[in-house]
């Protein structure tokens, strides 16, 4: 088989190196982008006169009549033929004749290759920006759900303070808008037409790279023909980013799957998404929760591949750049699974009422209250702490917990305290009592709630 | 010695334990930071009448007088006060008395560990944007410099085409705009207030957020005190950024090693920069440039360290957050350091330009430009492609290079040949007919210079 | 300062420079191994005629004096003057004069620098060694105390199966045994002589390098001087099986965070190695734990910084590898403390004997063992599985456990059930009833522990 | 569908869930393992009793069908039948009857997904060990090819020492031999029976998993039941293993690539070995070579993807454990892959021997030489150095090389200099001066050649 880069070599190509280069098996899935760069190409050409619009014309509709081809699964990729491009552009020729031969002009697979991951990445940010909007909003209506659920929080797995549940919930959000600001950022670097820097010098031909960006919607051009097909931030940049969101969706992940372990029975996830054992009949597994900590793991190995494989690697284009395909495909398909999955799996999620309210209860989780309480009223934080240090070590010792204590065991340790610490140890009272900005007392958080609430209903409109 | 938090247990601490959890040998270096957040935190409780104003007065002027201890030398880091903050909170006590033990009222050491890190991320991150622009600058003298002369550039480290070597420095430049770029919205990341948000639930103290955001200049504040406590995004942030940054000064390295072989001969390090061998005479070495492509790989070391670290943490704060510092840190360093250095290599960096000369003339850099030439003529480009492979296969054969070629052997490849085409192949020709946008024709070269030095003239005032 | 190899250079170098590649900081840890080389090759010359016996003793003397230096704070380390190998070198020469300058006779830093990183990794392997046997042995004790501790296992977290808590330390004692395979293969690499490599290519000196090797003792010396100056596979293979370790290590630390929450309930740190809460009195916290938890992201990091660093470098030595250092000085820190905290931790470590026995028995983690119960009398097993799930919805649509079963109810599920079912579903039974090799079974377990007795019996001999 | 665990839920799986928890679109490739293993189970249970002869006859049968169906391409997958492991069981029931639910007694498959995994990569390792080999015999053909080929050696990338050129081939067979050493390490850990670990704790039934072990080829059985399901260290340790092993291929590319640019221009890759350029019609690009040093950065990923998920997960099995199939399976294909095409790009390497002469000789590579000349004459070495120092300061401003300096030159700079020292500057001499073990003198490397070749003439037998 000819290569389209025949011409100066006097043999063949080893049959194995063919299928260690050849790329076909997996950026065949670009073929889409490939022939809307082209053809957006291809009327450039035409408005710039370099080729005429007649030869436009049968190269578009060549290429369109290709498309059709790919999608209804007639046409056949070759391995021989390395890639995309070259799969179509000798299709095109066999197909349209000399005229297919023009569509190459000014143009370069090293630009032709950006092009298309970048066409690909804008299109699947923005479905993982969509995705990530409706997980937050399946987010909000838990909030609005269990906003007076009292649930317990943790410091290094300990109990630490009673919260409102919303509050949780809400954390989340606040993680993955983070996360969508980043990938905004992301589809910007993204955004930007590479085409027409050719090889890496850009070309001789009279081409008008705003009018391809034009057509292609792209908002801007790159402004460096070498670092243009040298540079794969964009795709680091997107691992990176999406590293961090699945870093944010792993520790949810580990949050539920502890809190519905038998021993922590806070919550049950709903039975059609967790599966059984082979043996054991009782077993009744987050599977689903595992795998996403387990991806996360995958894409941090992608990220590093990255990484890896552009450090030291010398300007421009070299061919190990072709290995950043896999780990993006990858990471796409994983990312977007991973926010549906959580937005199926959450709305079911069933609380534990009577399990919580004894975990609250039979603890110390009110204890930073009574150590408040105290100084409140004149004692020195740092001695309160330790007035409060000796409640808890009495009460270990005598197996009680803090709702225990009575008044009169309370004064033993400080004249200060009264009746009203009984009310100051109970976690509803706790979690009232929190008024700081972003803390978890309820007006706070139905304000948060009310935020989002009308931010999201303004960008409907 | 008696912890801040020894209260409840009965036992004292192994010594073991002691110094495999303390971080003061590393967190030390945070100490003015800590301090400044503790005034703030000290005033703002004093106008929410938390405390009095007197009091205030002591721990203020007590922290001063710790940090000038600090500065001077005198005072005694111990390593069984855990860290910076218990070390300066139990230092204070010492020195002021009981209205010490105030300053913790209404935070966490989950809080304040979390401003430290990012009023010391703050500065450092302006302090590499600074060295950025530097560089920048740096780049954009040799652009000037150099903008006339001829460069060979390189696909697979195959001679491409000839280039403005500015055009290679403008890569740079545009490079590091996206480095800068991303480091400013880390920047906004990191420029949150986080105290406030206590253990994780907030406080009942009445205190105001936004005044001790106004005292350390910080435009905005956390929104959700677990998420706060929890999430180490800014750092991972930061990492990932800087290792894009890394890589983009290691690819510089690895050309600039790669240039400086006797092979390639196309420029020399100056004496300065350079070492030798302990046994061989001969050898001058880029060991910087080795070391920058070295430290790299140390940066990326540290953001798979923070990603693994977070990986799958149940919220909120887990000790095994005290590991980002030291990677963190030396980041900090590296990244600075590299940046710093670049700036004194480039200015001095010789081209050697009969070598230049001979390599862009011993060759067939300029093929492209006779591809198109016969393609401007009508010829499709693929079929000009064809023809230009085989005068290549030609010149191989007769160990002749592309300058070599008489117009009659030109012609005997293709009628459409002419005179002209013996001007098409000169490398300077070569890079006067580029004329695309972001290409590396001289009139768009200097545009782009222009454009870059108004710009930073405009940010001067 | 004069450079040992300032020769050929016409300008000092950049003081910049000097920092940025001084490695003296770090490696003059190595002293001790450098030394003990310079001695051994001295004493080698000498034999071998290259320099006098005369010469060799007072170059040895004067590296003995050096060593007292240093090991009494005496002696000065110089920034400008590199590396510890200069550093000494240059002060020999300063100290016995222009014999000193004889000492680097057929040996390279290259050769050198490798040479100290063997003599250091092989003492440091074989402290760890020490130390995993040292764990092995305090979870060996653990087994014979906990042997008949029936404990709940885990598979997703959920409840699985009843086991000997024996069992559980004696999977440690497994991993730490391939670990420290993995560790033993890591010192065969490690002990090989690398000096007489010099630059790359070995010397015209008649040198002896069995001498040396035996001088050192060094089983082997290396085979090929490119290799040897240019490889740094111990290093990486040393990181890699040090991060399977720390991964061991990380597991246990997670199941003992969770089994020490208040949920599970099932052991108890002892205070002594625990941390408290800067504002929570109550707070008891696992940082131990957390902080092996997290250190091991930190050898991950390192470990993936040699690789990074090392693939795709050049043959043969490239200043690159100096990288390797920090990475490595700390990994073996971080190994050598989290082994020594784990033998102090598990001696002190108590169960909560009530609260196991609570988890065990209202529970269904002996349904397997139902489900065997009626495979051994004929059904087929995937249909006993299925009848056992019938009897699990039953049970929680009745909010019972397994034990709370009677005969005439199991019988109702199916006819086979007898009498003695009641005592299957007991987890001792459960233990008990195990008879494979390598399964829980106390007899199994105890045949284990006596063999582990034996063997490490054997080798104190 | 009825999944097999389906018992106890009273829900049927989601959809969504069924698609991501899926394995069996990557799995399936293990079927035959699969098979293999449940045949020895079934010859197995039927021997020690546990079902009839007949009855394991009749699954037995069933099982080859079912691998002729798969094999042919008649068998169907089911993506609701989760993994191979239940699509065979579940198959086998359809074609068999009840007996067919029999199979699954007395096993798991926690422990048949291991088992599988180690059947498979067993098998591939073996594969991977004879590439290893065959690659090595390439590399010593070459090096008997080209030992008399003196050839420029590099530190820094800056010329070091002449050296022959079947050295640095050698030099390539020992790094391999190390990689050989360490995979027949892990080979040994994968070549261990799982199966009879049944969920985690072993079995009540009385099977016998030596009779497993001798059907399957397994020399050892495993030796703690929790131990087998929860670890992976056999495949990281394959991974890191073959991280290594792809860095030495990755330095090796390095090497060459830059080896056979027009600068360098020592070698010449065959055409058939290239590739060209869409756009540079005198492109020949080293393709294969980038590709492999690309997919190394693809191996470390999948490395730091295993370690990251293994890290802190709690014992024993975890659904996360699945994603460690695709990086194992990747990694597989990467290295045999890349070992093959090395055994068929090297015999057709061809040397450009005259620029290979011309890089010798217009250099300095033979100064070590000189200083070892006046060394060797009583001069100490350091001094030695100083004086080369200043004959190549000499020779760089008079713009000369080492071969044009006179004696009467030389003499100007010692005295000590003879007219011997001519010849002590060729690089033939260079070579042939070196005699220490290990070194690049002929002697020295033939008497390894043929240690090589007795070795591998005796493994042959």
């Amino acid at each position: 088989m000819r290569k389209i880069w025949q011409g100066r070599f006097s043999k063949e190509t080893d049959k194995l190196v063919e299928e260690f280069t050849s790329s076909i098996s997996f950026d065949a899935r670009l073929y889409k982008y490939d022939i809307q760069g082209s053809i957006a190409h291809a009327k450039m050409l035409a408005k710039c006169r370099i080729i005429s619009s007649k030869e436009a014309q049968k190269i578009i509709s060549g290429l369109k009549q290709i498309q059709k081809e790919i999608e209804s699964g007639k046409f056949e990729f070759k391995l021989e033929r390395e890639d995309i491009h070259s799969n179509i552009e000798i299709s095109l020729i066999e197909k349209i004749g000399e005229v297919g031969k023009k569509l190459h002009t000014a143009r370069s697979r090293n630009d032709q290759v950006i092009l298309d991951l970048r066409l690909f990445l804008r299109e699947e940010i923005e479905n993982i920006l969509n995705l990530i909007q409706g997980l937050q909003k399946v987010f909000l209506s838990r909030a609005e759900e269990d906003l007076e659920v009292i649930f317990p929080a943790y410091t290094h797995l300990q109990q630490a303070q009673p919260i409102s549940l919303a509050h949780y919930w809400l954390a989340q959000i606040t993680a993955l808008e983070r996360d969508e600001e980043r990938l905004r950022k992301t589809y910007q670097q993204v955004n930007v037409l590479p085409l027409g820097a050719c090889a890496l010098a850009g070309t001789s031909f009279p081409i008008d790279r705003k009018l391809v960006a034009e057509e292609l919607n792209f908002p801007a051009i790159s402004t460096n023909s070498l670092d243009t097909v040298a540079e794969r931030d964009f795709v680091i940049d997107f691992l990176a980013n999406t590293s961090l969101l699945m870093l944010h969706l792993s520790r949810l992940a580990e949050d539920l799957i502890l809190w519905s372990t038998t021993e922590f029975g806070l919550v049950e996830l709903d039975d059609a998404f967790c599966t059984g054992s082979s043996i054991m009949p009782q077993k009744k597994n987050p599977d689903v929760l595992e795998l996403i900590r387990g991806k996360t793991a995958r894409v941090y190995g992608h990220l590093i591949s990255l990484l890896t494989l552009l450090k030291g690697l010398p300007f421009t284009y070299n061919r190990d750049l072709q290995e950043d395909k896999i780990p993006l495909f990858e990471t796409v398909e994983i990312v977007k699974k991973s926010l549906l999955i959580y937005t199926r799996i959450l709305p079911s999620l069933q609380l534990k009422k009577e399990r919580i309210e004894k975990v609250l209860t039979e603890s110390f989780m009110t204890m930073p209250d009574v150590c408040d309480y105290l100084t409140k009223q004149g004692i020195p934080f740092r001695e309160s702490y330790q007035i409060c240090g000796e409640i808890v070590k009495y009460c270990l010792f005598k197996k009680i917990f803090l709702k225990d204590l009575s008044l009169k065991e309370f004064k033993s340790f400080h004249p200060y305290f009264k009746e009203d610490v009984l009310e100051v140890v109970k976690p509803e009272k706790s979690v009232q009592a929190k008024k700081s900005a972003g803390g978890t007392g309820l007006t706070e958080i139905r304000k948060v709630i009310r935020r989002y609430k009308k931010r999201w209903e303004k960008n409907k409109n």
